[in-house]
């Protein structure tokens, strides 16, 4: 069942003016050379050019004030390899309260060390979702800090939402794409998608390694993320109680995309668009292009959800 | 002697008009841990957005346009080894003319193939002025082609400044910095500044390794560009006769930055800004960090000339 916060406009509105002063309106772009390959117009909304490197810092500055303006004082608290981690500990900064992370100890240097640069007190952990779970479990019993979950969590979906009400501001698109992990990203689309939105489709896009959610979408039951393999380091967890029911109502369908489609993508994008995208954000393009009659002549944007990429490890080298 | 064109604010507005369904208003850009950086509020005006990835689609869109609207009908013809030939090939296409481009051998491989991509006629010669030139005067020869100068062409000059005036719509900043080779860019940026600016300085950012502004400025008389060495490639051509004059007049200062500045400068703007910036785009920058003294606590904008870069050889590797 969709969460009943999900079910009111009013809340959308009301994450957008709260979150207002802290994020950034992105760019969109386009690129001529993209849209021949792809035989369709897209605009991408650029979320690599977000406060903290990722669409990440939308939610994270909603669930943070929004535990403000209810008389919150204590510390945040997160498990995260990358994106979430530095948007939470970013926006605990501005809001005057801490942040305790915990990481995996395989996370990329440069994500650990802006999650520090933020002022967050990091935990290590061994790299399985066990561990990050049990060292966060440790770290809230001694701090008292307020777990802050990527997706599970109202206030974090509302926060993603606010950047498809951005691209609905601008332009009236026929569909727009969003790569799916969680589904914290692609719930808040679809959710804004069909409140603000006329007729707009939504698709997600997964790599075929981590496809939990397409498998979800299509049995129509919820399927876990078991062994993911993927370069597309944001999109590994699985979908949520909170995330995996709004999927089921508000997306078209779920569209997958190889390594070497993903690859290709994001070179592209690097290359003729000139938009610095992780791998897990070049997964929309990898899926369009590995399905064109699906968009041929449609006018689509991809939500270029970070560009927090390893600039010293391509991987096209 | 300022060119008189430059002085009716008249010319500009209409070179706006005339260029603006040819080319992207490009977004600016901020980045709150370069500023930290800094000392300063930077604000990247990022053309490495525009069309063909780079400013140079203003100039030679108002070059191509001017020409047509006065009746020309025969092909367009330059020597380049880059942007200029890209964004000349790409306009001539959109006018429905020819674009014949000389190219050194010695050019990019992506470069070339955007070119031709473009549907320009290339024709290669040896890396040098000499062979650009009498190369380029044997296919002006053959094939009756109006040559457009990179830079020694008003209409350039004025395309250039739409970019300037593009930023002075959007904010009022203190001092704009962008980068000098020929000195199109800064000619034009600095004339758009003192039309239509609220008393903003301009200033004029160089490889040490290709100083021949900064010579040029500081003893007001021209100096050649001879064996510059640097990593900028876009930076390595001497002022011209038109621009020259302008930058004495309009520029408040010329300042350098040396090869290491200009990697580290491009690799912060890639890994904090997220911007794909070209190496002579990361010039500006690289000068801001060896001159922060100059700029604390300012407005300043950067204009990010172009996102031509070759990924495959990135220069932190």
């Amino acid at each position: 069942m969709i969460h009943p916060i999900f079910t009111e406009k009013q809340n959308f509105v009301k994450s957008a003016q709260r979150i207002a002063s802290y994020i950034h309106k992105t760019p969109i772009i386009t690129c001529e050379s993209i849209n021949r390959l792809a035989g369709c117009d897209i605009y991408f909304k650029c979320e690599n050019f977000q406060k903290a490197g990722a669409f990440k810092s939308r939610g994270a500055s909603n669930a943070v004030f929004s535990l403000i303006e209810n008389g919150f004082k204590g510390d945040v608290a997160t498990h995260s390899s990358g994106n979430h981690a530095q948007a939470i500990s970013r926006v605990a900064r501005f809001a005057g309260i801490g942040a305790r992370v915990v990481m995996p100890e395989n996370s990329l240097m440069s994500k650990i060390e802006a999650t520090k640069e933020y002022g967050a007190d990091v935990t290590f952990c061994v790299p399985t979702l066990e561990a990050r779970e049990s060292t966060l479990a440790n770290v809230i019993e001694q701090t008292g800090a307020r777990e802050i979950h990527p997706y599970n969590n109202v206030d974090i979906v509302l926060g993603q939402a606010t950047c498809t009400m951005e691209i609905l501001d601008e332009i009236q698109p026929d569909t727009i794409v969003a790569p799916v992990g969680g589904g914290g990203l692609l719930a808040g689309t679809a959710l804004a998608a069909s409140h603000f939105g006329q007729s707009v489709q939504v698709i997600a896009a997964e790599p075929s390694g981590a496809s939990d959610a397409w498998h979800s979408f299509r049995t129509m039951q919820f399927v876990p993320s078991e062994n993911p393999k993927t370069i597309a380091d944001g999109l590994l967890t699985s979908l949520g109680l909170l995330t995996f029911p709004v999927m089921l109502r508000h997306v078209s369908d779920v569209l997958l995309a190889d390594e070497n489609q993903i690859v290709e993508a994001m070179r592209l994008m690097w290359q003729r668009a000139k938009i610095l995208a992780e791998p897990s954000s070049a997964v929309p393009l990898a899926a369009i292009l590995a399905n064109r009659a699906i968009f041929a002549g449609r006018k689509v944007v991809v939500i270029v959800s970070g560009g927090n990429a390893d600039i010293d490890n391509l991987p096209w080298k």
